[in-house]
Formats: C-alpha cells, sequence, structure tokens
C-alpha cells in the first residue's frame, strides 16, 4: 500500500527562559515516544549531568573535528564554550520515520530552518507578558540587575517569535495542554501536501493511468 | 488575560467522490462540536431532504438577489442549478470563535482561499488509487460507462490536490483516525504566529517597555 510521509519530523522547540519549554519537551517524549536531540559541547559536565544525557561531553579538539567533518547541524561558541546539535543522530532518526525534538535557542532554530525547510520551529511562551514578568522576577532573592538582565533578554526573545511558524502558551498547571497542542501541531504537519508529494504524484499517476487515451 | 487566536477558523473539506468526506464531515461536528455551513440551492428537495440541514432551498429569484448583496463567499450554476456558500452564517460563527466546515469542491474550495487567506484547505483521498478504483467500480451493477466517468472524474480531482494544504487518509474502517487527524491540523493552524499576530505584538510590546530607557 502506498503511505504517506515516511520520513520523521524535525521539530525546533523554543521558548522564553521561564517559559517551562524544558519540562514540555520532557512530557512530549514520555508521553508520545519522539526522539530526542542531546546536544554536544565543550564545557565540563556540572554536579548530577549525565554525559549522554543533559549533554554529549567532548574535548575542544574533537568537538573542532566533528565540525570539520560538517557533523553538527548547527552549532555556536558562547562564552568560552562550544555547543552543537550532531547531524548524524538527528540523519538517522529522521530516515527511521521518527519525529526529532531539538531544545534550541532562536539563531539554532533559523539555522536549521535554512537547512530543513520542512522542520517545525515551535515558541514556547508564558500567557501573557504579565505572567512572564512574574515567573522571571519573583523566583527568590535576585537582586534588581539580575533581573533587569533576564527581562532584557526576554524582550529580545520576544522579538524572535516572528521566525517561528507555531506560538503555543505553557500555562501554569496546563502543561499537558500546551503538550497535546503541540502533538497536535506535529500530527498536522505530516499531512502537508508539500510533504507528501510522492504519495500524491503517485496517486495522480494511477488515476491518469486508468484513463481512455 | 491576553488571549490567542478568538477568530474561529474556516475549514474547507474537500475528496474524491468515495472518499466518504461527507461521514468524515459530520462525525467532525458531533464529535469536535465544528460548525457546519449549509449549502444554498435553487434545485428542488430530494426525497428524505430537509430545508436547513441538507441544504437551503431557495427559488433562482431569491439565490439571484442574494448574488446581487454579496451574499455568498462563493457560488457556482451546475447544470440548471446554482449553488453557493451564504456568506452571513460563516462570518457570524468566525466572528463568534467558532470552527465551520464546508464540504465543497475544488472550485470553491480555490476562491474561498483567495478571500479568507487563513482558510485551511483539506483533501480527503483513499489510502491509494488502487483502493479508490475499487470503492468507484465496485459498488454495484453500474456499467461501464458509468465507471468510466467516475474515473475521468476522479482524476481530475486528483490533480487538483496540489490546490490544498493537508491531505488526509480515510482509510475502510479507520474513518477516527482521519476525523482526529482533521482535528490536529485545526488545532494547529490555531497555533500559527501568522494567526496570532496581536497576541505576539502585545507580548513584544509589554516586554519593551520594561527597558530602561
Amino acid at each position: 500500500m502506498t503511505r504517506m510521509k515516511n520520513r520523521g519530523s524535525l521539530v525546533v522547540i523554543s521558548g522564553f527562559s521561564g517559559s517551562g519549554k524544558g519540562s514540555v519537551t520532557k512530557e512530549l517524549i514520555r508521553k508520545y515516544g519522539y526522539s530526542l536531540s542531546v546536544s554536544m559541547t565543550t564545557r565540563k559536565p556540572r554536579e548530577g549531568e549525565v554525559d549522554g544525557r543533559e549533554y554529549h561531553f567532548k574535548t575542544e579538539e574533537d568537538f573542532l573535528k566533528l565540525i570539520d567533518y560538517n557533523g553538527f547541524i548547527e552549532y555556536a561558541r558562547y562564552v568560552d564554550h562550544y555547543y552543537g546539535t550532531p547531524r548524524q543522530f538527528v540523519e538517522d532518526e529522521l530516515a527511521a520515520g521518527h519525529c526529532v525534538l531539538l531544545e534550541i535557542e532562536v539563531q539554532g532554530a533559523v539555522s536549521i530552518k535554512e537547512q530543513y525547510p520542512d522542520a517545525i520551529l515551535i515558541f514556547i511562551t508564558a500567557p501573557s507578558a504579565e505572567s512572564l514578568k512574574k515567573r522571571l522576577c519573583c523566583r527568590g532573592t535576585e537582586d534588581s540587575s539580575v533581573i533587569e538582565k533576564r527581562m532584557h533578554r526576554a524582550a529580545a526573545e520576544a522579538e524572535s517569535i516572528d521566525e517561528y511558524q507555531y506560538i503555543v502558551i505553557n500555562d501554569d498547571g496546563k502543561m499537558n495542554e500546551c503538550v497535546d497542542k503541540i502533538h497536535s501541531i506535529i500530527e498536522g504537519e505530516a499531512c502537508r501536501v508539500s510533504v507528501n508529494h510522492d504519495f500524491v504524484e503517485l496517486i495522480q499517476r494511477e488515476l491518469n493511468e486508468e484513463q481512455p487515451s
């Protein structure tokens, strides 16, 4: 039988700091069995971090070698360390028909959309600027300069929303709604005519062959 | 609280004859509470048809008057009769935040997409040309000229798939999968950044106002 879209979808999850995107991503994996792309980094593991779970921890030498081999679909240097998304895992999973989630920043998201035009870019937000401010300001005892830095960052993140195709609200106590919405987005995208060209063309050809000449 | 997309979505359902699109539409309304736009026609009701359920039955005079008043979002004349989608009902439902389903042919679908760029166009198909042929040919005792006409029509319908954004399979005995996929498509589309401009701009403005000048 002809089948629709065999290749998996590449799904980029970004969002405001404090939007809970990490928990949403974890729940998407647990509930719907999506694959998670684990980033590679040259920074040292922090306490409790496990190699291959939070990150693949590598030496700078290994990382640079992988860059030379075109081994990343995106990478960046922050402060003194490299961070990147290894190409092999993503390609293997997509070829096997699995959906791969990437939790990355906007610069990486834009770069991925250029290489994978069918990638699905989703931005996660609090239900309002008001509630986002509360989450950013009232976490504890931080002084005003820390809060100011966070607000500045949030404003910059907000400007990047226009780079994304979808925006989903993660409201307090309603993470499941957010998770299910993202699942719907992924399910819907797999039904796009533009990602099912082979299937559509086959049906068109087969029906045309039936025509009396 | 800021809310996302207040306006409902306009959803166009088309598909091959024999794809079961009528049953799918009915089940979408029953299961998910979508609104159905009932077409207007100048043809006489057939046995069992109820005015306002299958169609709004009108005189040609009334129909032509409504055309003059720009009362249709699309209309066409087939053989000796007019068929059209009344504008008022659709506009009222969308404004009330309801999703409206239209089950129409490809010409109407294209015309609606021009007037409502956010309309969601979905084409329903059998899982393969093979199974579609079976459904079209083996219904009963029709002679070969009837079957030939149907195959010709199916080939023409297949060419129109490229006008749609989504294609969904309605497999025998799996109508529920098809119905749920369409629901996912509608849910996902409501999360598009492009249909949530007001919400995104409000968040951007509010976060920017927090910045020290």
